[in-house]
Order: C-alpha cells, then structure tokens, then sequence
C-alpha cells in the first residue's frame, strides 16, 4: 500500500478542459489548488457514478463505512506510511499555541490502516469472512503544486474504495468476485477493451515464496476465468513487496489506455496491524485485498468526458431535457412539466425515498425556438422538449432528442416511460 | 459566521452511548479522537438521513457542490477567521521539508467561504438569484480532547449545510421557504414541539440600522407565518455583529431541548468577498443566507437515538428484517427470500439505480426460534420472518413486526408492498 493503489497521475487532454468549462461541470481555484469545486452539474456526475457504484457494491457484499480523515502520527507508524509515505502526506496540526493538539496527526492518503482499526475492534470469526468494508472518503495526498492538472492530478479525491478481510482460501473467489464486477460494471459505460496486467513476486518480498506462488497461482486463475487468456499479461516481480496486484487499463474510443481498476493481495498490513480472527483451529491472520473498480471517481469522470466527448448519456447527464416554450403564453404550462419531471411539485408534502426525479430546465429567452434549439443541442441536453399552442391544447409535448432532429408527440407520462427505460438500461 | 453556524457542544445521553454499542452504529478510538467511525449500520442511518435532506433540499431549489477541504490561509484571513476562528481550526502544512508546501492551509470549519469562491468566480445576473448551495462536506473544528464525547461534541462533523445568495427583496421569501422545509422535515421525525429564537441587533454591527430593521421585520414575518406567534421568541440584541438570526430548538419526548435548525442572515461575508451581480439598475452586493436543517448530522443522529430509543422506524432502521429458519433444511428457501428483498439476486447484471433493497438478515444458528425471535427483538429488527415447513411449500412467509406478537402469513409480492408503503409515508 506504499504503491499507490491509485496513481493520481495523468495528463488531463485539453478536449477534457473544454468540456468542464463548456458544461460548467468543475473549477479550480488560487485558494486550494489541486482541489477540485465540483459545480452542481459536475457534482450531478459525481453523485451518480457513486450512487451506481454503491448499489453494486451493496449487491456484491459490501457494507459501506464512514472513517476518520485525520489520525495520529502512531497509526502512520503503525501501519509504515510514516517511514514510506510521510513526503506524499499532509501533516494537521493546532492553529494556536492556546488550544493545542495532544498529537501530530496526518490526513489520510488512503483508508486501509483506517479500515484495519474497525476490523481490530471487535472479536472476529471465521463465519463473519469474508468482511468487505466500502468507503468514499475524501483522501489528500501531496503533489507538488507545479504538477496539478484538472481531475487527473489532484492533492483531494475519492476513491470506490473496497477492503476485503478473508481466509487464504477465500482469496480465490473473492478476486473473482472483484473481476466480475470489475467487469459488470465496465460493460455499462460501454468498455469492452481493457487489459489486465498481474504483477508478480519481487525479489524484496515478506512472506514465504509458497504464500506468494498460491496467491499468484488464484490471481491467475481468477484473470483466465473472468478476463479470458488472451486478455491478461504478466508484469514479471513487479508486484509490491507485501502482494501481487492486477491493474486493469481501459482503452477509450481514441484508443487511450487509462489505469482505472486495481486489485491488491496484502499480506503484510494485517500484521501490522495484528489483525486476528478465530478460525476452525485457533486465532488466524486475515489476508487484505485492496480494490477500487473506478479507482480514483475524479480520474474516471476525465475518461467517461474524453469517452463521450462530453455527449453524456441520459442516465448519467446533468443536463436529461430542456423545455422550450414557443413563447411566453406557453410557460406556466412548460413550468408544470418541468415540475413533474423534476419532482418539484407540493413543496407541502416531503418527496418520497423513490421519487424518480429528472435534470429538466426551461429556456424561457425571448429567443427563437430555433437559436434555443441549437444552443440546447449545444449544450449537451439529452431531449429537447417543444411547447407550443398544439401542446398546450391537446395536453401533450413534442420531444426530440440531442442527436436525432425526429420529433415525436407524446404525453407526459409516456415521456417519463421513456426515461425511466433510458435510466433502467444505463443508456 | 464566527458564532458557530452549528454548536458542536451538547451533552450525550447515557442511553444514547449504549444503544450505539448495543446496535454497532459507530465507534471512536484513540488514533482520531472525535473523528466518529461509522461502523456498517450506523453509515445506513447516516446515508439514509443525508438521502432524505438530498431530496427535500433538491425539491426547495438546492443544487449540491463538491467544496475543497483546505484552503490557504490568505482565504481565511478574507473570510476572517484567521483573526476571529483560528483557534478552533486546525493547520495544514507539508509533511517534509522535501515536498514543501507553497503555503499555510487551514482545514475548513465552515462550508461558506468555499461557496463565496463558487459565486464570485462567474458573471452574476439578478435573473439567476436566488442561488442556493448545499454541501455535505466534512467539517473539522478543534476542540479540545477532554471535552469529546459521542457523537456530540466532535472534531469532524457533518452538516446539511447551504448557502443562499439572494437580493434583499428575496429575503423574506427565502426565510419562508426556509422555516417551511424545516417543519416539513421535522414532522416526519415527529417532531411536532419546537420553538424558534430570533436573536436581535447587537449593539456592535455592520449594516445599517435600517436594513436590520427590515431584516428583522422579515424573519418576524416569517416566523409568524410559518411558526405561528405563540413559537417563537426574541433574544434581544444577541444576533452576530453580521445579521440577525433564528434558532430552532427542538423538544425530544423526554421533553429535553436541542439545538438542530438554524437560519442566519449575512451581510457581511459578501462584503468581504466583493461578491456581486448584476441588478436592473446596475452591480449589487448579494445577501447570504447560512441554514441548515438537521444542524450537525451527527448530533441529530443522536437526537434521534434519544428519540426513538433505539426503536429505528422501518424506513431509517439499519436492521429491517430478519428471516429465522426453523431448521437447515428452510435455509436455501430463507436465503432466495434474503436475496430477492435484499435485491441481491443476478450478480451478472447491474443493479438499476431504482431498484429497492432492504436490508434483510437471516438468521441462521441452530437456538430455538423462540430464543432467536427474542434475539431479534434485542437488536431491533423491525420485521421477523418466520420460514417452517409450511411457508416452504406455499411459497410464503410468516411475518410478525418487533412490536406485535401477531403472525401474518403473506406472499413475498405483499411483504414487499408493507414495507414499500412504510418507507413511501416514513414508518
């Protein structure tokens, strides 16, 4: 884990740069360089790549938790950052001589030695492994401020970030497990090419050599079943010293590979830690798989901009339909749509847990439909959505799409269908 | 903004420390005192409280943003609580004189002068204000380590916080809207008892006399309407020198009083950011209104425990349902009812971000159903479902709920619309 499981470097591509300033999708700013101001539409984008990740994650085992940001200087000690990490971590300390701080404490660069303190806890069965504990804090890590680029080269970002505490036996399947969702969930942002790279056993390793050619062997296996052969190559002892690892790197359209999934055999942090739990035969020590299918949530958020060239698909748009008003008599009814899309109706009543909700705005400028209608399509709006006398009178909508100059009459209620089948589908 | 937007000082109830054991909803420890670890069942609470504010906020014209942690110190010294905070705030500095940082950083307190950064950075116009931040950020403030208890009075905390920049004519009706959502989202926690404080013009101020005077008059306006007369007081000249200000104490049905909502007018903060748009007749200095619902997600979490005494309703308990075999032979039948509730079924296909999963146990040790309905009782399930021979072969189940002794044979289809109907009304 002195590798870092996510490399936060990468060059951010200048189309990349065009598409957050165009979309007003995130900004930086003098006052905290290489932290990112998500803008509410970039923070739409953020906010439901985690929900997606969270309920495949919650399918597939895992149990969310909310760790500490900042830990004394001893747990670094504890778990080596201290010696290994301390130029790449930023140090807190009191403001003022009058309200001391007991100890020195570091921000956190990653959530495993946090993530070893909840397992250490409590007693610990055989039964309860595999523990799959998940955690979307922030995590800070220095880089120097010449070197900071948009999302791809950052001091603060997020990680889908997985522990997976288990038996030697259960290492197999769990790193299938990863693979498959690794895959699943590629598959719904549409990357079918990716390759993965296993690093293998270096010369400076803990661990006995057995340890290490049984884990290599299940890491081999898990890669032929759920990549496939032709799919994986061997990065000879380039492993880190306390486990072998798998990276994944993504091919987008361009042909651009990106270093996104990880998955991280550690066998040395449990000692550290002196984690335990009780096996069949007595106290054993649990194997720490570290995984992070996105990786870093801001560095996949640059590939899926370079990937779509900013076209977002409906589920994942911040901006799913604009309502354009022929003109303004046509308003209060374009206004009831936009709120019944949007859920904004009966402020009265609390919104339901399962509302369905859409990004839908209205262009009420005193522009022609046809101006609006390019500047919409420019914008990025997913539908485009026609309100005219006819509209009015009949009770319906003309919609069209962003890509497509076919418009279509409907009512409301087969629109929200629509939707709901774009969303259902990741489309 | 130098009064604390949320007091973090409040005491935690005996009861509350053992229900958060009993329950594993979190944990602290000496590596980050006053950090709270959520642990597995106490994050479900969290994210389900933070989904719920999400929702009402997002019908009431919130957009969320992302905000930066840290920020250097010439930020603070603009916001000013270099000079007036500094002492509750914590410093972040490199870690090593290798990779040293390019200046001093604090870690934020308080979301506010992020957002003035949000705002200040683009051309305003009159025609988009109101504009209303939320953000979900955590917060650091350093208090000292004796003082620290629970969830209560912590280092880090978490609030439902946002940002209203508007014109002064919008003042009233922003503060309406305020007070509205906060008795809208109070009464579905049952809280119907809560008085409101207007606190006054101290002697020391900025502004004039007579925009405090309209001010006031607004949050009277306010406060009559959405509060009633009889709710609300007036704390004589005790507003912050930058405005005026309305606390909302809530009464638990031990009849203690709590600190949670609180909405503050800010004329300041604008001031010393240079913030401004584009009125009709020219630039404008915008007004900025601090609120917040919950306050401190964290203590309201605790005001909660209080409240329902460790008795979750369905749709915030961690804890939903549990399924008891009567033997190992009802198991597998146990586990299908388990995966379909819990949607865990079909790993090989993304869950959609609709799809709605309870969080549903089974328990499976070999103790009498007698002994582990009593068991599941203690921990709080809300719902136990009993499997025997008899549901195996009719393909239903026997549910009772933790507060009636009645057994109601159903289909899993007519379980899943009880517990959707709860959840819909906030049960």
């Amino acid at each position: 884990m002195f590798r870092r499981l996510v490399s936060t470097a990468s060059s951010t591509s200048v189309s990349n740069l065009a598409i957050a300033t165009k979309q007003q999708l995130y900004m930086v700013d003098a006052s905290s360089p290489g932290s990112v101001f998500f803008l509410p539409h970039g923070t739409r984008i953020f906010n439901k790549l985690v929900h997606f990740m969270k309920i495949q994650q919650e399918k597939h085992g895992f149990t969310e938790v909310i760790s500490p940001l900042m830990y004394k200087k001893d747990l670094w000690e504890t778990s080596g950052h201290w010696d290994n990490y301390a130029d790449d971590m930023f140090r807190v300390e009191s403001n003022s001589g009058s309200n001391k701080l007991e100890a020195v404490y570091g921000l956190k660069p990653m959530n495993c030695p946090g993530h070893c303190v909840i397992f250490r806890r409590f007693a610990r069965s055989h039964h309860e492994l595999p523990i799959r504990l998940s955690d979307w804090s922030s995590l800070h890590r220095n880089e120097p401020s010449g070197a900071l680029t948009g999302l791809t080269r950052v001091r603060r970002f997020h990680q889908d970030d997985g522990h997976i505490f288990c038996s030697k036996s259960q290492v197999g399947a769990e790193i299938g497990k990863t693979l498959q969702l690794i895959r699943l969930c590629y598959s719904v942002f549409g990357f079918q090419k990716y390759r993965m790279m296993l690093s293998t056993r270096p010369e400076t390793h803990i661990g006995t050599v057995e340890e290490w050619d049984e884990a290599e062997s299940e890491l081999q296996k898990a890669l032929d079943t759920h990549a496939g052969p032709e799919n994986w190559d061997i990065r000879d002892k380039d492993g880190a010293f306390y486990g072998p690892k798998i990276d994944v790197l993504v091919t987008d359209r361009t042909g651009k590979e990106h270093q996104a999934a990880t998955v991280q055999l550690d066998f040395q942090l449990p000692q550290r830690f002196q984690l335990e739990y009780q096996g069949e035969r007595g106290p054993e020590t649990p194997i720490m798989v570290h995984r992070a299918v996105f990786g870093s949530v801001e560095r996949f958020m640059a590939l899926l901009m370079d990937e779509y060239e900013g076209k977002w698909p409906f589920w994942l748009s911040p901006r799913q339909a604009v309502i354009i008003p022929v003109n303004e008599t046509h308003l209060e009814y374009s206004r009831g749509i936009q709120e019944k899309l949007g859920g904004q109706q009966d402020l009265d009543v609390a919104s339901s847990l399962r509302d369905v909700n859409y990004y839908v705005d209205v262009d009420f400028r005193a522009e022609t439909v046809g101006l609006r209608t390019k500047d919409a399509i420019q914008k990025g709006y997913n539908y485009i959505i026609l309100v005219g006398d006819r509209e009015v009178q009949s009770g319906k909508v003309a919609v069209r799409s962003r890509d497509s100059r076919k418009v279509q009459t409907m009512d409301i209620d087969e629109l929200q269908a629509v939707f709901a089948d774009l969303e259902k589908s990741y489309k």
